[in-house]
């Protein structure tokens, strides 16, 4: 239920178009829908402008299913990470529209198109591997109506690469860097732009690279100013708060 | 073995309604039963008010079922934690009663229900994946004897679904929060409280959650007073300790 | 050298009020400035609409004030942290206007004032301990021409009066959230606010707070969205940040 | 302001003893009282039974001792725990009763004996250097009105020394168990007592023992059911919930 | 090669029953083997007192098999550890009197049996869940001909069950004490027993227990003397350094 | 593209005998070729002297294909390291002459056989279960051109194994010690050869060698002088700077 | 209170040259003697053959020197490891006899010298950093009335030094491996003697030794067999257990 | 003793210019000479071609006297790494030629100037504040005889100062990369040179660089080939190991 809705609710009832209890029915819910295992936070997006999000990990798909339902039967958009192709075969069963992003594992499902921003966001990746992470951050921010400019595989190993593709970057409201193994391409960003850098840590790479650790402590470290972030492989997290910067006014 | 019993038998043999020899028998293996593999303790009833309980990770399903065996033949209840279905279908087979809590892993059987407190605890989540632990602490606090609340689904990223479920929760004896992630739930859950909270992180999470570590030293290192803190994942410790408490006068 | 004394500077040139001589003087350390030790970033102005950053730990007193020297010379502003009294005895020998603030460690000395943003940045602190962390933040974005509000003390051990103060920090265009011990701040925020949240763990605590990584890693885990995280301590990085985010359009 | 002035204070305003206006003066710092670098917690007596206690750690003097006067000025007592003799000589001044438990590094003041209950918390150490840590955890309990015994350097070195005082310990109705090193002493004591267990570890011991995660780690991972961790070192934490669990009905 | 049939060799040639040149011919490989991948050290049982052992681990069944092959036509007696069943069938197929003790995953081929020592040593176990880490012991020391007796499942827990067998354990010239989860065990017994105690923290636990970091630590940090420490789950090893400490005159 | 290459097509131009649009056109992809996924980098073998070399890991068969594809349309030689069977499958089906390295798993394509160095790389190993990435290092090598000589298994456990080798070892020019458990290895070679030795870690061993972190310490600590350390498990990169070294005039 | 004293008692009760009173009287503090803030253990030379040993650190001046009187007022020898010089200044006022060892900061008082071993002890250092470490060992076996070689500083880096001392390593009973850094020395020993190594990982080092970590994680994961670990700078442990094996039959 | 002065002493004695007894008295410390608590390793400039180095980190003055008397007595030059003022003033006193490096805390004493190379080892930094372990690199190769440029504070925060001095690093044989925080200069350098780039982590930053641990793990992953890794703050290892490739031919 956003701002609008709401205000339509509202108007409807002043207007005598609906009753004092259907209203009453309709509002109940608001604050969040009870289904015992899962709490919907309705009002979140009036709170902060979004609807919630899924993280389906540690879900059965049954769960995930149900939560799809209740949020659909309110008109909400969808977005639901860390999803299985057994969970998205579910959901499809309840949702036609339901569409699966199998590269970053992410179900989306958009009952109104959202306007999209002039300014826009980069994505931008150190790697062929990280792509997947990049994917997650592309789509949840594409979801919230921004638009995204993605620049991949422009490591540290071949800078002259990320110097190529500079305009494309310096363009952008907020760049998003992903990347494992050292992790230096959030550095290099953070040196060369101007505007804030979330930085990504991916779990690419092997040995002392400790399941994306290495990254992770690089990127926190960086002597770069104008860098913050996020944790390993939480591409979404990077979509969702660079969509907030990105629609600053 | 627990205390009636043992005070049963010995008014039999007061009261020559056994005789020495048949008591003696029956009281070799107070102390503990020595199946080579493992030592039962049976004398833990008396000394700890409730029966040994089984950590099934690790053994064999034979070993199970025989430590299992052991304990019924001495009319014991049982309680077995992580639990595999195999384990289980040889339970059953010697034993029909056998419960499995398929969400929790957990093997009961209940001889002779327990009565049940007036006082209850509560079992909050943070998240629907948080779930499967709140779950073994459940069944080990009803297991003991203690009315137990639910309140799921309710972390800080949507916190008004918890104000919205506090006067259960302040209502309760003892106060077991059980969460993943970052585990603020057990922070605010302490700052609004002023009943006992033990803290329970789980594994749920990626990234630098490090399996549950990032919840565990959150929870460690909470702000609010009255908080003391489980093993990662270890719902049957809290509903262990909680069982103690609720059942303290 | 910012981009309005460049500006001047070509305008003289082609207005005969500058010889290319003088200019090419002038020009010659736009790049950066060599003192053997420290190589000047003088283009940074230019690139990223800020001048270098000093950070002083590790660097001596003599080192510290060549470098102030230098950029002084040059009409630059300057913001040197992590400097300890020695250090800044030093440097107002040769600048009297050079201010030390002692809280936070800063050295600054500011040679025009910046014109002050109309939308704030809001720095809010769990605990008494975190002020000065938060007082580098607050100098940072002060220095880079800021408006911002100040909420200290409101951690979720008493999380009421961080609800008395919603209506400063929801008001804010940017959030700046400094806590130690679990640093559950960071997810309450995240949770309540519709605005970029940038969380700076402290190393405030002992024990298993292990120098600040409870507080990082409860951060980075955070299951509220809008959420980013700067390194342990970091509020130079996180007012530098903000102030980006502020400005932006 | 605990319940006890807040009745007195209503039926006096409903007895016509105090005027409306010098009721809500008296009230307006009921939730908290406001000194800019802290917000002093007033409601926490009423919500959670005791008064907010100050971590005086990172904390300059000058804070503390204000910190102090404020709570003082409304009658409150005073736990400063983490004080070294600098921040108690200037609170002294202010305040004459005040105490200083040096070897513990804890402040208090009590301006009213609380009632002393009858059951009573056994303070356990591995050894005599742990001490320090266990005396923290007693000054706390006494403070807020509870029964104390001490059982101290009982470690598993010479298990003789704990089974000799067996009785003193399973007599408590909370068992505090502090050690430093391996932590065995928490698991043994689990193993023994059918009482909640609060196992506090210590930073004592040297290499391996890394500032007390050792211990730490052990206690987590205690075999023995009825027990529950708090920080390493974290004495006062352990008086506070042994507090609230000991005066449970 | 071991010292007996050296003598028997030297003798041979000098009493002329052997030619010089076969003598030069068995003993070419006398200090190591080269199979190209392996290099298989026979000097081990002059210098050592033991053939060297096969860490079967990251080697293929085919490598398994020739090292094995190269060491029984010497005459040497075989210890595989961390073999797989596919290793075994391989070996067995070139060794009729291969065993394969499944628990602990070890092959052994006696060509000849030692002579069995007097002295015993002794392994404890925690827990039953620790049983495969100790029979790897148990297995190595029958094998290098020591006597050996178990004492499983008497942890900290219920610590009667470890006095009850205490006889048994005092008796020993050695103790082996195998615990995962807290590791108490060393330390108790390490305070009750007058014998040098090999620690042998095992992988048994979850959370917290990081893969039995938790027992290591604990082990390593034991206020009791007269512990050491081996690798986490290395049976093997303390089967072999008691073996060594049991033959000692 | 190498410079031989290079200097042809500029000679082919001035001659005449190639437009200045077919130059063009052939160097358009100098700096590097957009795969969109991937950005291949073609002036790497003008800047290094080598080629790109494919980290396939976390790369899909098809993006590794597509990459071989581009790489082998400009002449250039193929080294894929940590590649999948499948990988080589879809690749083989492009390109006849791909090689598959199973035991190392490294695909190598060589369209030119390089000119092989007199002097020469030696790499050693302390077990056979390091084989594989010992194996890593030699396949890139010698696809570099470089002279290798192996000397496997002769870790300390039986350092007379290492002595006898010693001739081979001292004559190289560079030395690559690869050893997992405790990397003890690597000082030994550090205390006795003149030549620089690349140490490489690898995650063989078990419980407290935490996937090689024991043996990377244990290497960065070498009290021998003249040792540098690769990433775990990172054959490649020896071979790679070990080819580097062997090169130098 | 050793057996010796002990047999004496009962035999002057026997013989009436004792009576049961006085027998009583200074029987009463068999177990343990109870200062309050210590438990002195003395069972413990009955029970393990050696009196307690008092751990200084962590303790006040005034608590060793109460500790020490009680013990030497039974007649006790003293052992005081981790003492500082104002620990030893006390203890030198009540007892003469007392030595202060000022490198490896250990106070003995030595009642009556025990009769020294045949076999030996010897202690090996890899620098002669570690000596404080080693001559903890030295001065604890010692004690003990062993007999103790020492050969310091053969570390890897110049491994013909070690070789060139192997006729008195390999002559002891027991070695004791002393090593920081990489802690090779342990492996090498390991691999070369057929005595049992207890290997000390020292402090000794900078970086990622971390403390000691990597020489004690080398050690933990030695490819050598007969070899377990000690804490780090555990010398006194070391120095305890050898004396141990020394004295076994 | 060096090559030259053996060959010479061999000369002597064959030309009858020394006695046999003579050069035995002379070559008796050739391979070490033992001080007791230290051997030195005399043998090590024949079998390495440097002679020993002196850490003197953990030693006392006297000890640290002691040897570099010992090595000046055979005409050695000298190199003491992690030196204190207190043992130069001592090493002062027995050898005026003693020079004392106070930046990187080195004391050298050069008996023989060696022969500077003509190729060249070039020293790179991060920034100003890792001085002093780059010239703990530079000392080092200097008093070894390479030639040395110094590039300091060209880090990627403002990496056109770095390509501003691409010339001096690409021109050399050797690369020593010097960087604290997150350490990306070492794969920013292996991505543009083509010579072996050495990497030293410096314990430069704060809160999540844990003690330089973030550029350790940073610079162990780097992406781009040709990088190795010294310990942190390692100076002193990278000059040695640079000069090692530095004169190989």
């Amino acid at each position: 239920m956003n701002e609008e809705i709401l205000t339509k609710l509202l108007q409807d009832v002043k207007g005598d178009n609906m009753s004092i209890e259907e209203a009453v029915e309709s509002l109940r819910q608001l604050p969040y829908q009870d289904l015992g295992f899962a709490k919907i936070d309705n009002h979140r997006q009036l709170r902060q402008g979004y609807p919630e999000v899924i993280y389906c990990a540690g879900k059965t798909p049954q769960q995930v299913t149900q939560i799809v339902k209740a949020m659909i039967d309110r008109g909400s958009n969808v977005l639901g990470t860390r999803a299985n192709p057994e969970m998205y075969a579910q959901v499809k069963e309840i949702c036609k529209e339901a569409v699966y992003h199998e590269e970053c594992k992410v179900i989306t499902i958009q009952k109104e198109k959202p306007q999209v921003t002039q300014s826009y966001i980069v994505v931008v990746t150190g790697g062929t591997s990280d792509i997947p992470i990049a994917e997650e951050a592309v789509v949840t921010a594409e979801m919230l109506g921004n638009k995204v400019e993605k620049v991949y595989d422009v490591g540290v190993a071949g800078i002259h690469r990320l110097f190529h593709k500079l305009d494309v970057i310096t363009g952008a409201k907020v760049v998003i860097a992903v990347a494992g193994m050292e992790g230096a391409l959030a550095s290099i960003l953070g040196g060369l732009v101007s505007k804030p850098v979330l930085a990504v840590p991916t779990s690419v790479g092997y040995g002392a690279s400790f399941g994306g650790l290495a990254a992770l402590l690089s990127m926190l470290n960086s002597c770069a100013s104008g860098t913050a972030v996020l944790n390993i492989d939480n591409g979404f997290g990077a979509g969702y708060m660079a969509s907030m910067i990105n629609k600053l006014k």
